[in-house]
């Protein structure tokens, strides 16, 4: 194509690392491992979190803001989080700067160096938690429901646009209840937000399921996570709701007083999903031309591209565009009109195809003449010629087609890509062959998941919450189990 | 007052203090200088970021999202910007713990100390400079009208909730463009818009005007301001706009080729506003009793309290008060019905006074019997009882009555505080007995503005964009002086 990104089918991860910098969404920086959100890429977040923050505030959740640095010995409080908790952070020793001797650079003051080092916060439970602390004293002040939208670090040493940055941002709620089944329930119903925000806006089906001990987040009794699949068969970790039990409570001392007057821990659940979804929505329905966005998360959701020879023809094609542009603005529909003269229309195309914008309209001097205009949808890049009559109610169904058409896609892709197995070699043979979901008996135990990990590169992706009770036996070791688990190769 | 705030007249800054944490807007953290913004206070700034967002989004600027992070290099490119911004820095030196021996705490890994030390980002020009170097090749790029809403961090020796934190979140936008006029015509625009915001929706008049050298952003060649008056006689710089010249494209290499095809520098702007506006927010209007929001900010702005003695009263103001609630957010007001059963009315008028909630309307068995409602204002405490027939027109612009009344009370203020002198005596006797704006005639010279600084305290805030031309003599040399520039304590 003319922009110029790889093939899906040659080389998907060139194909991504392309497709991410030429629809101007992403960039490297100069900071290892940083990325720079471009505007468009920027505006795609930005849809996402307005949606999100609503269905948040919709079920009574309020923004907070806490602080981006934790003393280290923070980090040291609860057990299993010291534990199992990547250490891969950055760290803040000093706290100023000074000239060099001539005056030509800056170099750190070794006189500034901090009594306790500060960690950037790569997840932020305990600092939320040591500050829930002085919040909670009594029932009445739970439960209590608040997110953050902010940025964290992990120091990763491979690093890939969206998929996986040392600096990303995120949204991390932080909730405290006063009992197990009301944490219990909110850990269930912020998962089932992040599913139907998957489906109904990024077009995006996915499993939701809990994780084996193994993949469980750090200080959490139970690690809820939606997985989708990616268009290379490998699966992708699209959000996560923790149930923490009362281990932050007990390690940061927070508790309550009941209405009988008496003092227990406070239950406590966490969620998040981070510009990692961009990275889920540009892998699971883009195509060899560039970006394919649903329409509920495009940025531009109707080009208008004039077709003309001269400036009277483009005088006529205005008129007409304009008018389009507004009717559709009326409906809610965010238009662009791109009528510039510094870029050829066959370069607009292909611009528009690859920033993924769901619906062009190309107008010139014969649709002028027949009061016409060419309607082209990028999903299936069908073209045709509609009349101007009741154009702006085509475009809005249109645009709703192509919602329910690139889901309809990504489940069909889903479904094809998700395969019963009933041994080890079948296994294999899957994996290596179509990849995608694997679901297959297993024992129950860390070190079969281990083992088939080592051998295959495939992980318990999660034990769907809607899998079946069957007796079965686990593919690798043959022992008893109960019911299907997913595997999959994972980003 | 029932919640305990100091007075202002006894000890404005402890009030000030009392005030933020009492009212739920925020706290000191765990973290020394940084805070934790509490979800009141956090709903009141996504309030301001959404108006602000959508007046920048208006002028055709759009968001992006650049590293937290800034290689201690870049910050020796431009050579005023080195110089003069301060060296109070966070700086991250290693990037991975270790568990120490006996896995009870993590320690820093000595063998995980970065090549170059990276600076938590005190303001971003140097990063996004470096950036636009490789988005900016000809007059086609241009102009680039980049926002982004981030936290930054300045590692200040004496914080104060919102005023001085040493991490706080602000906006910084980042133009660039192909002329000096054009890119003059940005700066003045967004302080405009600053000022705007100012005065429309936090009711709190400001000043234009623009910096003098001594207290210029280090590496713009002007810098544009709004300053404010606070109720104890000090001003607060409320935001800047700042005309960089060429010196960041400079610094940072980034040239265009023009029309012409001729190789030039770019011209740039920054600009800014930050949860500093809550603090001024918090300080120009409140009282003894507690905040005093201006209804377009506050995140109530209507409360609805019942006065019962039994159920069956509550049931019968339930109804009426929830159709008030419902006919009230038909109308775009956001309402709090609090029948809330674990505190009495008494509490709760106290406590919406000390949040500041715009109007409190109060219900009992007699307005049931009288079919009314009693009606309270918190910027004047009046109340009056009013019928229900038309109350949710009442309300509607008793809402817009109270944003003005707020607004002009603190123009008043600012008038009645802002002082013509002509001699030092004077000046000083100002400054003592009524503080406020003083409007002296100046030499120009950044040694009597130090001078002066030295003997009083006072800085000057700014030389006004509407500032007379009047021949006259500096107030402190006696060199002669065309205009007179605004002098002030500041925080």
């Amino acid at each position: 194509m003319s922009q110029g990104v790889s093939k899906r089918s040659e080389d998907y991860s060139l194909w991504y690392n392309e497709l991410v910098k030429k629809a101007d969404l992403a960039e490297n920086s100069a900071v290892r491992g940083c990325m720079v959100i471009k505007p468009y890429g920027y505006a795609i977040w930005e849809k996402m979190q307005q949606v999100l923050d609503k269905k948040f505030k919709d079920t009574d959740h309020v923004n907070a803001y806490f602080p981006l640095f934790i003393p280290k010995s923070f980090l040291s409080k609860e057990a299993s989080h010291i534990e199992g908790f990547a250490k891969e952070c950055a760290v803040v020793t000093h706290y100023r700067l000074k000239n060099n001797e001539d005056n030509t650079a800056v170099i750190v003051d070794p006189d500034a160096k901090l009594d306790e080092e500060l960690i950037v916060r790569p997840t932020s439970e305990t600092v939320i938690w040591s500050t829930y602390k002085n919040w909670i004293q009594s029932y009445r002040d739970l439960p209590l429901l608040v997110n953050q939208w902010a940025n964290v670090v992990r120091w990763e040493m491979r690093t890939r646009l969206f998929l996986r940055t040392t600096e990303f941002l995120w949204q991390e709620g932080h909730t405290a209840h006063a009992t197990r089944e009301e944490a219990v329930v909110e850990t269930k119903q912020m998962l089932d937000i992040y599913a139907d925000f998957a489906e109904d806006f990024m077009a995006l089906p996915v499993v939701k399921g809990v994780k084996t001990e193994n993949e469980r987040f750090a200080g959490a009794v139970d690690t809820y996570c939606i997985e989708a699949l990616m268009q290379d068969g490998k699966a992708l970790q699209a959000g996560t709701s923790h149930f923490l039990g009362q281990n932050f409570a007990k390690a940061f001392d927070v508790k309550f007083a009941g209405q009988d007057g008496k003092l227990d821990f406070v239950w406590g659940t966490s969620w998040g999903v981070s510009t990692r979804l961009m990275g889920a929505l540009i892998m699971a329905h883009s195509d060899d031309e560039g970006l394919v966005l649903p329409p509920k998360l495009a940025p531009i959701q109707v080009v208008i591209v004039p077709i003309y020879k001269n400036q009277e023809q483009l005088d006529a094609i205005n008129e007409k565009a304009n008018a389009i542009k507004k009717a559709l603005q009326d409906k809610g529909v965010s238009v662009k009109y791109d009528n510039r003269d510094t870029q050829k229309p066959g370069w607009k195309f292909a611009e528009y195809e690859l920033k993924g914008v769901p619906v062009r309209l190309a107008m010139g001097q014969r649709d002028l003449d027949n009061g016409t205009v060419e309607v082209a949808r990028r999903d299936t890049k069908e073209k045709q010629t509609q009349s101007l009559d009741g154009i702006v109610d085509y475009v809005v169904t249109l645009l709703d087609d192509i919602q329910t058409n690139i889901y309809q896609k990504a489940l069909a892709y889903k479904n094809s890509h998700t395969t019963s197995v009933d041994n080890f070699d079948q296994f294999k043979a899957v994996l290596e062959n179509e990849g995608g979901f694997i679901a297959a008996h297993w024992d129950g135990t860390n070190e079969t998941e281990d083992k088939i990990k080592e051998l295959t590169k495939a992980t318990i992706r999660c034990i769907p919450l809607d899998a079946k009770e069957e007796a079965g036996v686990c593919v690798f070791t043959g022992k008893p189990s109960t019911k299907r688990v997913l595997f999959a190769k994972a980003y």
